[in-house]
């Protein structure tokens, strides 16, 4: 046996007890007449101890041929310590070796494996396992862990099961690039990695499974965002004989028991909000609700005072920034920055400072009076003291900006704490949303989606654009951490609903034919929900990077540096699966 | 709300309620003035009753209308059966129909949705959704969730963590051939789906995280045999500072955990047996141990008598069959068909009927008198009544088709008893298995497997024949549930092995690198298992093939001919991967 206890469990209650333990070494201390060894595994740090006439001398010589990180197993005696250590669970006692042995001899590591280390990412990715064995990395896990066993515990207490679905499944051209496959036994032809289980958790609801669940890895084969991974994780899940209001309770419900049982927090009932108002107060379908800062149009208050710039806009919105009133000219010039930033895109940026006398003073004073003024801050619910912020143009584009410029200033005045957590529903989704580069329509959740009874008419008529779906989103601190839909049910809406977004029916048939196929013989209604898992983590732990919560992540070229992938294979592999490399002219 | 109740939940105590059922109309039973409808779903069946005069006349015209697998939904008043069926948890109570909507119709589906179904291979796997409907499908996929379920539980209570490993991974050119995955981002790159998540368990115990635990998707590009699937299922487990002893008793406490929990069995200490052991006794590294009929070698009994085939043999042994002294001159010759099948390769069997009256009958009676045949018997441990079944040969081919003619004995006796579990542990397996047709030495559980330091010397002079390793195979009922070893930990060693494995070190750095580099910053001394998960659902179930616990499994020829992949796809799909198809001639 190497060890009795781990590094983690020793109390005062073992005193004069012989133990064994092994680990790292963390550090070394040495007086010369007393030399420490802080011993490191998973579960904690403990004290050893050797003392000059009371620990053998060649005890001596061995701890101090050690360098950190060498892996040893020690055996000695446990003893109640002279200075006491409150912060750590082991800091009341100290284990008098009688015996060190040297199981592996570490190099030096290329960085301090400590929460404040001195390694860069790239070096971090390159030795992800010393990463790994940093606390701070390791309790991310710890974590990711804990919630996959409460997420687990809550829905099979409400008769969930879990089923695996196929990874190895059919390319679809609908949605983001799948990564495929090359078959070897059908040459020529390709499996693809599943972007979602969609498609199987239909057909066990079909199937009569009535209610699925899964923590699976799903795939998409897109240029990878500062945040975004190659494979995650979701958790996928499937209700039979619900409506939306049944897979809302459910999840509201997974969501309140993942709080209590890992964050220790009761949270409120989730408020709803539908995607118009969402859009129309926050400029955003996913808002943060950390705080408050709501939009307020003042198109009609704004126009018809011979600013050309609001005349001509399609909207005029501003918001509040409470106490900002003050704000320098130099502060002022950085908002207006920002929102002139490419990626944002505003052309300019409309200020009215609310003095504390009372007075307003605007960048736009020459077109305006005191008292619109005044009407634009009554509208806005400001006070003396705030600062209004406005933008204005095309109505969509404009939203999206001073969404934008809201969360800056969430930001920048502190109301965006990552430890405290506002959740919400968002419901009632467009069905569809026109892109313009395609000049075609697209589902906006998935062509799986039902859309809502009262508005199939705009369906059949072709007025897309007007037609709701059943789909609704989990929102937490303005992240999108869940989505999902009540699913079309019938062959003959689902058909509908493909021809709409262009298939043809043999397109249809072909992609989806096994789904509509299914439904020809007594497909219930049913609808469900898929969490990003990593994501959900990340916000649980008030992290902004899903990266520290995957235990292997990739870059954002999609390489693991640390196993060197992708990377060439044999000219063999590829004769037998039947394909050759095109080689890159430009190389 | 679609239901109040599930069809399985109604009792007598829920007399005189008003409910609202929803599922699949399994049966209608029309007597003119009364009907009944059997609704199922995932939860039960309950019966629906009209009776005329009571009902409502146009719900029998409703009622009459539907079709087998029509989902319904139905309202009325829960009642006391007249006639109970006490096989059914609902079988006091009916529903008096007062409502009834058709949520779905069903067209005819193409087999019987009962445990005896009508539907061939082919067509149950085309509609495996309407497969997957039959409880008998259904129950094999709950156990497989308990099973899960209930192997979490135990190693979460063990201080074990879930982590998972990538997917997307680098391919390595040991073991079974690698699915790989096409890079865009990295045109002629290609990743490769794991066979296993070994090397990266063993970095995470390099990642100081000590107990690892994963139920995870594996891949094997293989020709599919008959029950094997590309795609597969593990629970993969490792754990540092632990020798071969550790992770023994902590996996017997899983499979202990496993009976209990699951099929309320307990289940006996595993005995251990040595890989030499199984050999010479069963001529099997994983033993059927429900019976016992051991091998028993007469060489020297045999030899030297003019028998020529025994005399030129190398091992003559043989099995006692108990109690088939009467064994017909048609049973005896179906046996000697049976060794002498292709797949088995025996040249002839000999057998000696130990008759009632204390004499003998063999098939070689002219070489042998009826002491020697006594001295074979007494050696076999045989009585009066019983069979001795006796091949020669080789010693390792000769094993292996007498350990063939045990199983069919076994299975003739009715030995081997779905119901009935035998489980034992295999260990001290040889480190390396000779490939004639490679003409090189093989791992044979893998390349990081630890040899036993006793054996270390052989490595080093080559002689890998002799080297045993630190492996071990749990095996339930002859079949190979898990295996495992304890794993080299120390850099030298591992370059030791790849170099006798026939690696270069330029080879073995580019492949594993990552691992070996890993060992240099202080790895603990660590070992682990696997356990084939679908075949351990089979095993448990008494079921011979995985394929009904894998809830959308392949077909032999790794199709999935429900959702038709793998399948083509498209020409800009493989200019953005940079590869072309090479069309085979021959088509």
């Amino acid at each position: 046996m190497f060890r009795t206890h781990t590094c983690g469990e020793l109390r005062l209650s073992n005193q004069n007890e012989n133990v064994t333990l092994a680990g790292w070494v963390q550090t070394i201390r040495d007086k010369g007449s007393i030399l420490w060894i802080d011993l490191r595994d998973r579960y904690g740090i403990t004290q050893i101890t050797l003392v000059e006439n009371k620990t053998p001398a060649e005890l001596f010589e061995t701890a101090r041929s050690l360098g950190r990180e060498f892996v040893i197993q020690v055996s000695g005696k446990v003893a109640e310590r002279e200075s006491k250590n409150p912060k750590l669970p082991t800091g009341e006692i100290e284990v008098w070796a009688e015996k060190i042995a040297i199981l592996n001899p570490a190099e030096v590591p290329p960085f301090k494996i400590e929460d404040e280390t001195d390694g860069g990412d790239d070096l971090r990715m390159k030795f992800r396992y010393l990463d790994l064995r940093r606390n701070i990395v390791r309790k991310n896990l710890e974590l990711r862990h804990k919630m996959a066993q409460e997420t687990r515990k809550y829905l099979d207490s409400q008769y969930f099961i879990e089923v695996e679905t196929p990874v190895l499944i059919k390319s679809t051209p609908e949605g983001a690039r799948d990564f495929v496959v090359p078959s070897r036994m059908n040459q020529g032809q390709f499996y693809a990695l599943p972007q979602s289980p969609q498609t199987f958790k239909q057909l066990l609801m079909v199937a009569g499974f009535d209610r699925y669940y899964q923590i699976v890895k799903c795939f998409r084969d897109e240029d990878l965002r500062a945040d975004r991974q190659p494979e995650f994780t979701q958790i996928d899940c499937e209700m039979s004989f619900v409506e939306q209001e049944d897979v809302l309770q459910m999840f509201e419900g997974l969501i309140r028991h993942l709080f209590r049982s890992v964050k220790g927090i009761e949270i409120p009932t989730l408020p709803r909000m539908s995607y118009e108002e969402a859009m129309r107060l926050y400029g955003s379908d996913k808002p943060d609700t950390r705080f408050e800062m709501k939009f307020t149009e003042i198109t009609h208050l704004a126009k018809g005072k011979g600013f050309q710039v609001f005349d001509n806009a399609e909207i005029v919105v501003g918001i509040c920034a409470k106490g900002c009133a003050e704000y320098t000219r130099k502060q002022l010039d950085e908002l207006t920055e920002f929102v002139k930033k490419p990626q944002i895109g505003a052309k300019g940026l409309v200020y009215v400072q609310c003095k504390a006398d009372g007075s307003f003073k605007s960048s736009v004073d020459k077109f305006y009076t005191q008292d619109d003024l005044r009407t634009w801050a009554e509208a806005m619910q400001a006070q003396a003291g705030d600062l209004l912020l406005i933008l204005s143009g095309e109505t969509a584009k404009t939203r999206k900006q001073l969404s934008e410029l809201r969360l800056e200033m969430g930001t920048r005045l502190g109301l965006r704490d990552k430890n405290k957590f506002s959740c919400l529903w968002v419901i009632d989704f467009p069905a569809f949303e026109y892109d313009e580069e395609a000049g075609r329509w697209f589902a906006m959740h998935h062509p799986f989606t039902s859309p809502k009874p009262e508005d199939i008419t705009f369906l059949q008529n072709g007025e897309l654009g007007k037609v709701r779906a059943n789909a609704y989103d989990m929102v937490i601190n303005g992240t999108e951490v869940g989505g999902g839909s009540i699913r079309i049910f019938d062959k003959n809406l689902q058909a509908k609903m493909f021809e709409v977004l262009g298939f043809t029916a043999e397109q249809a048939e072909k992609q989806f034919g096994f789904l509509m196929n299914a439904f020809r013989y007594g497909a219930p209604p049913h609808g469900g929900i898929a969490f990003g898992f990593d994501r959900l983590c990340a916000i649980f732990s008030g992290a902004d990077s899903i990266r520290d919560f995957i235990a292997f992540p990739k870059n954002n070229s999609g390489r693991d540096v640390m196993i060197d992938a992708p990377s060439e294979i044999f000219q063999e592999q590829l004769e037998e699966l039947g394909i050759r490399l095109v080689k890159n002219k430009q190389l």
